[in-house]
């Protein structure tokens, strides 16, 4: 298996769940956007977005539906939900929201408050989105409901999905603004040691093939 | 089970799965967006938005995972892609695909296109994003590679997901900008008879409820 990875950028939910496994890997460092400054990474994602990933003849480019390919495919039961277990339903709700519901809209913080030239900025568009992403994240509050986990009462790739989201709120500046029980939860999922062992694995992977250790969030 | 639902908006996803697998469920139709309408609606989902599905103690509210969640639980093999089979990691990819990548952008058109107040609206981010929009269509026609569904060779959910981004296409007035791959693509899925059935059961229940059958199609 092979992973195509930007430092901070949404292909650490893989890289994440391939730790959290305990899966063998090749992890390919990329400079950010790569679609800029490697072109050659078209053949290998027509898309030019981060990730994409590798397993024989399976091409997959977005980030929560491959950790939740490497959770029912390597870790069912444990790091995946079952469809027989009650809460398989939440779990794919909470694979899903971590990516359309609570990444998205910080992609449009960072490109309009920091990524355009400034002639393209847009203050408006970065507080229609980070209050976008605020209230549903405030919502995801009750869903939660003080647990630890999302669901199943274990640490699965639906907390990959929406840990990532956390990440990347903290890397768009947004981090003062989480609320105290997103907080608590993101410190939790941090604590898991496949937490840092996939940061030791990006920084090491990025220091061999000479890529800078500067987070590059947006992810194509 | 039951799903809550807006005309055109991304529920008509899970709908579209209901009525292509034949299961027995309660339609109920919101005006758009419930949020503003319908205040009450908040206690059945904390986010506000559409949609929200109810089965027993399950709730979700991510159209795609509905669909996924349905068909694991209800049509493995058929509109499902079992973990067993060899397209099984496309058929995820293609689940989130449809709305992480294919529809997020679509709302952007939409709220500062059409939706804001004129002096809100952002002629240069609505370009911004029908560009995106339509510049991973592009790279997704050389995945689809001609193919009349995206995986398995069959009709799965995965083209649901797809199908409904382009339907929203339409919505959003980007229909004349899309690529002939896709237009044939969807021509395909609207063919299927479940669509059909689909539309109709909306059209029915916004009658019988004296909800306005105008495509509200951000969904929340």
């Amino acid at each position: 298996m092979k992973l195509h990875h930007c430092v901070g950028a949404r292909s650490f939910r893989p890289l994440w769940a391939l730790e959290a496994i305990g899966l063998p890997y090749e992890l390919a460092m990329l400079p950010f956007p790569p679609r800029v400054h490697r072109k050659d990474y078209f053949a290998v994602n027509p898309l030019g977005t981060i990730p994409a990933f590798e397993d024989g003849e399976t091409r997959m480019t977005e980030s929560a539906a491959i950790c939740e390919y490497l959770a029912a495919r390597h870790s069912p039961g444990a790091l995946g939900v079952d469809p027989g277990e009650a809460e398989y339903g939440r779990y794919l709700n909470g694979l899903h929201f971590g990516e359309a519901t609570l990444t998205f809209p910080q992609t449009l913080v960072l490109r309009y408050g920091r990524f355009e030239p400034p002639e393209r900025r847009s203050p408006q568009v970065v507080e229609d989105y980070a209050r976008w992403f605020l209230s549903r994240l405030k919502a995801f509050g009750t869903v939660l409901g003080g647990r630890a986990f999302l669901c199943a009462g274990r640490f699965t790739a639906a907390d990959i999905s929406v840990g990532y989201a956390l990440m990347l709120a903290e890397f768009a500046g947004l981090g003062d603004r989480l609320p105290d029980f997103a907080r608590a939860y993101w410190e939790g999922l941090k604590a898991q040691p496949s937490y840092g062992r996939a940061l030791a694995a990006e920084a090491r992977a990025a220091g061999e093939q000479g890529v800078s250790t500067v987070p590059s969030p947006l992810g194509g």
